[in-house]
């Protein structure tokens, strides 16, 4: 039996080659049982003129779907769908029923509802985004990663993409994390004394269930990175805030029953605060003298551009009492999911067990690529890169916030990729980002750093990590109008 | 000042081109302060000739650092390291030093040992490899893998790759899961009913954490997957075990105060049963008496070949109390580490929270990639393929099996990749495989699968996913014939 031409139609929306949406037609007929074995296509020069495309584009599509067991081909007497073709399966589909279930009574521990974003999904359309933490496409060497990516698909590293490798992480991502970024934090370590993560969220989500209890006591800043003070919440330990002043957590206020303290100390997030090495000292003498660890969260490290990055806390720790954590989120993407823990040999080996046991490993493509991006110089190339950008656009938004009359909340002498603002009296942060969203403005009201009751609702962060150079004075001048509109209604 | 060029040397044992080596050789002397900003390069002729390499080697590399920002061409002068190029950290590098911290006491929960694996990382160099679970490089379809990741590395996907996208799934990656696999489950699934794992132990382990609690009551099958058995453990409920029969878990067998129930209906793990589909019904029914919930895992559902697949239990559930899980670790491989749970909304919302808090959400080019493979048919042709292989292997394993004399524990009307077997009178099993190991045979001693002190001693798993169908044969008659030998010392 012949298959029809008028089978065939193509979707104007279809984002993909022409090619592609032809062979998709093919299979998803076959596996929808409307083709079947045996059947014959219609010949590649009725099929292109029904379509309105060139032939060759049919001939292509018919190859591929031949190399792929769809279709075999029989000469001149054209394509027929394969004998051995996947087959669509042999019982009926059912209707989809709701849950009679209690959901409320079945689910036995209920998790914290995630903040809600400050930030709309399509914020890549608005013309002043000053948001956070995500990927700059001018900036972010994106050719080079695709290159790293594709060796790291080749036949030579097929082991490493492919294998289920229980507990274990790459050594080629190790070892160019030991000898490529920590002696540049002043960390000498031993494959034995680092695990790869998802990123930071599971560092410190594995951190917080290792080293807490419920009768165990966490330190935080205060204000604090949100994620953390929800991992905290979940563990169900005590937990204390600190409050930072303008070089971060002061080591006097820690308390002494402290069992973990959780620190930002090159640039205290969200204020940027940095903390000076006298302070460093202090806080790892207090952890000595009343035995407590210390997590080091260095995010954005990479980011020291406005004077020479000081050592990591880490460096300074005779003791083996902290926990250093890093990412490439910043520095390469957050999608990449990739981040680090370099800790003592005791502690790495029961954050491997939990990790094991939660997920078993990181994808090992995800782990060879950044190795290879590593090793070849343009991980080094990149932070140069953004350093250089970054430093510009801080500039700029310095002066344009002078000009403007902003009020900056925080200093830092760090760099970074944001500044920590105060919004103007009796004008509330939330209220500002929303008239600032209908007018192309995105900035980040800062609620969820205080957290749920503390929010003194007078804060927000200003990142200039996705805004380009020229676009900067504008969307500054905008917030400037509109927090001075809001301000008279106020008054 | 000129960079001499016995500077430059050569490791034979670089795994990479020459170009890549020495690049690398560049930015690591650029990085280390060994070459400093100002410094001439050798010229491409002079390293060429002192190297023994090509010229054009040694400007395609210095081309490529140029474009990196490592080095800056003057023209007919030459390339110089560039002023611009990454510096080396300005502060001296600490020894290292041996943590002080009692980390017994430190140590808030302690996580189980991993079960030490059953096969050395070098199995690839064995002959006879009857290895479960991981890629057989001559059936899987590494270069539409590669073409469908290469297709996600591109600029069209550029915010799926790179985004933080907090606690989303990729879209296209869920639609195809609905559209393309569910159905030959039987399964029908609204994307409010699907969320996307680090493969099946995420899967698993976040469910254990979202539905069990230390008072609540888990039932596994006996024996019983592993890595299930460990996560019930870590998560302090009750547990439960029911033996297996022929047909799987009985349902009379279940204790009515069980609260959730894990089973392996398609086939069991690891005796390869499958459960009728009365039986199934009959689960659902004591489910729905009885108020306990169910968790499927459907692993290797595309590998049924000896029978047409019978649809899911989820297929069959109509209150809403199967949470379903398949995984890509056999259809695709299992160092992707991806899988999805499919179960009624409010599971799903709380499972989506929890990883959140634990990782967030899964890479988004892996979601991407696995998406096009979906899309184009390379999923069902490869599944396909491997279906074809694994019918034959099984066939001619079946055979030798018979003529050597092995003893069969388990059957299977389903197809799978392993058959379950039981060592000769008097002949523990791990003796037996440490045995054969030295006679280039890999088999898997099964212990884990009964749980420490409980292992009869008595049995193994024969793979056939990593073997080639030629050497099945003979790989037999080695078991057999070590399995008489070490018979005849035991009697």
């Amino acid at each position: 039996m012949a298959i029809a031409v008028e089978q065939f139609f193509l979707d104007p929306s279809y984002r993909g080659t022409l090619q592609r949406q032809l062979q998709e037609r093919v299979t998803d007929a076959i596996l929808a049982g409307r083709f079947r074995p045996g059947e014959r296509l219609p010949s590649s020069r009725g099929l292109a003129r029904h379509l309105g495309i060139s032939r060759i584009t049919v001939t292509l599509a018919y190859t591929d779907l031949v190399a792929n067991d769809y279709l075999s081909s029989r000469g001149r007497s054209g394509y027929f769908v394969s004998d051995s073709a996947p087959r669509p399966p042999s019982f009926p589909i059912p209707v989809r029923t709701a849950s009679t279930v209690d959901w409320t009574r079945a689910i036995g521990q209920r998790m914290p509802e995630p903040k809600i974003l400050n930030r709309p999904e399509d914020w890549r359309g608005y013309r002043y985004p000053f948001i956070y933490g995500q990927t700059d496409a001018r900036l972010f060497d994106h050719q080079n990663w695709r290159k790293c990516a594709l060796q790291a698909l080749g036949t030579r590293d097929f082991a490493a993409l492919t294998e289920d490798s229980y507990g274990r992480d790459d050594p080629q991502l190790v070892d160019q994390i030991i000898r490529h970024i920590l002696p540049r934090r002043g960390i000498v370590a031993d494959p034995s004394e680092v695990l790869v993560t998802m990123g930071a969220q599971n560092a410190l989500w594995m951190l917080a269930q290792v080293l807490l209890t419920q009768r165990r006591t966490a330190v935080m800043e205060f204000p604090c990175y949100p994620a953390l003070r929800e991992i905290l919440e979940q563990s169900r330990c005590n937990t204390l805030d600190v409050a930072v002043d303008g070089q971060g957590l002061p080591p006097e206020d820690v308390p002494p029953d402290a069992d973990v303290v959780f620190v930002t100390p090159s640039h205290h997030c969200p204020t940027s605060a940095t903390m000076p090495v006298a302070r460093r000292r202090a806080l790892l003498e207090r952890a000595e003298a009343h035995d407590f660890l210390i997590v080091e969260d260095d995010y954005e490290f990479e980011l020291a551009f406005t004077n020479a990055p000081s050592p990591a806390l880490k460096s300074l720790d005779r003791a083996g009492r902290v926990a250093y954590l890093g990412s490439f989120a910043k520095s390469l993407f957050p999608g990449l999911r990739l981040g680090y823990v370099v800790a003592p040999e005791p502690l790495i080996r029961e954050l491997r067990a939990l990790r094991s046991l939660t997920l078993r490993h990181i994808p090992g493509h995800i782990q060879r690529a950044t190795a290879y991006f590593l090793a070849q110089g343009h991980y080094d190339a990149q932070v140069h890169k953004m350093a250089r950008a970054y430093r510009e656009r801080r500039a700029v938004t310095e002066i344009a916030i002078q000009t403007n009359g902003l009020t900056l909340a925080g200093a830092s002498g760090f760099g970074g990729s944001s500044f920590w603002m105060q919004a103007p009296d009796g004008v509330q942060a939330a209220t500002l980002a929303d008239r600032l969203r209908a007018r192309q403005v995105l900035i980040e009201p800062a609620g969820a750093f205080f957290g749920t009751g503390r929010d003194p609702e007078t804060h927000y962060r200003l990142a200039y990590s996705s805004i380009t150079v020229t676009d900067i004075p504008e969307g500054i001048r905008r917030i400037a109008e509109e927090g001075r509109a809001l301000g008279h209604t106020a008054a």
